[in-house]
């Protein structure tokens, strides 16, 4: 799907590392939600509380799942899942375009 | 306004300047369109076609209209307009996170 309808966006963005990553959070009808964000090339980590499913719309990176021993190499049109209440390093070997959604 | 309703937003991010700027587009239901956009630190010049009116929701930068002589400071909370078919250069002194209307 290339766009989401009958969302509501919040105007400010969410802004972690320096601005490295950026997002935005869409809100849909039934309150579920998803951020579309922005990694600027870097090595990053992130916390969850509920499981996520992360697209990548554009880019490339690796993922380390925590508990993993192997780096993943994801690029655009695929994705990677993480579980609620884990963690996840990324490397964004290029600009990288994600569309996050939280399942709870 | 700190969200907008009822809105269609695009997955894909749009890429200027190497990623240093990027933006979503998001439609309203009368056709009528913004953009909210991130900008890393740094020199930009852009282009118009239609008018503009560019709302700074984080972040200072210095903005200069096609045809004016002078520099104008604008932070946080305040917006600028730009003419259709114009342009402007702009320095971002720190990330910036706007907001912009198209107005045709």
């Amino acid at each position: 799907m290339s766009e989401f309808k009958q969302v509501t966006i919040s105007k400010a963005a969410n802004v972690y590392f320096d601005g490295k990553v950026t997002s935005r959070k869409i809100t849909f009808s039934d309150g579920s939600f998803k951020t579309l964000g922005i990694m600027m090339p870097g090595d990053y980590k992130f916390a969850t509380n509920e499981q996520e499913l992360m697209e990548i719309t554009a880019g490339e990176c690796e993922v380390l799942l925590s508990g993993a021993s192997d780096w993943q190499s994801i690029s655009a049109g695929q994705s990677f899942n993480v579980e609620a209440n884990s963690s996840f390093e990324i490397k964004a070997k290029t600009l990288v375009d994600y569309c996050c959604t939280y399942i709870s």
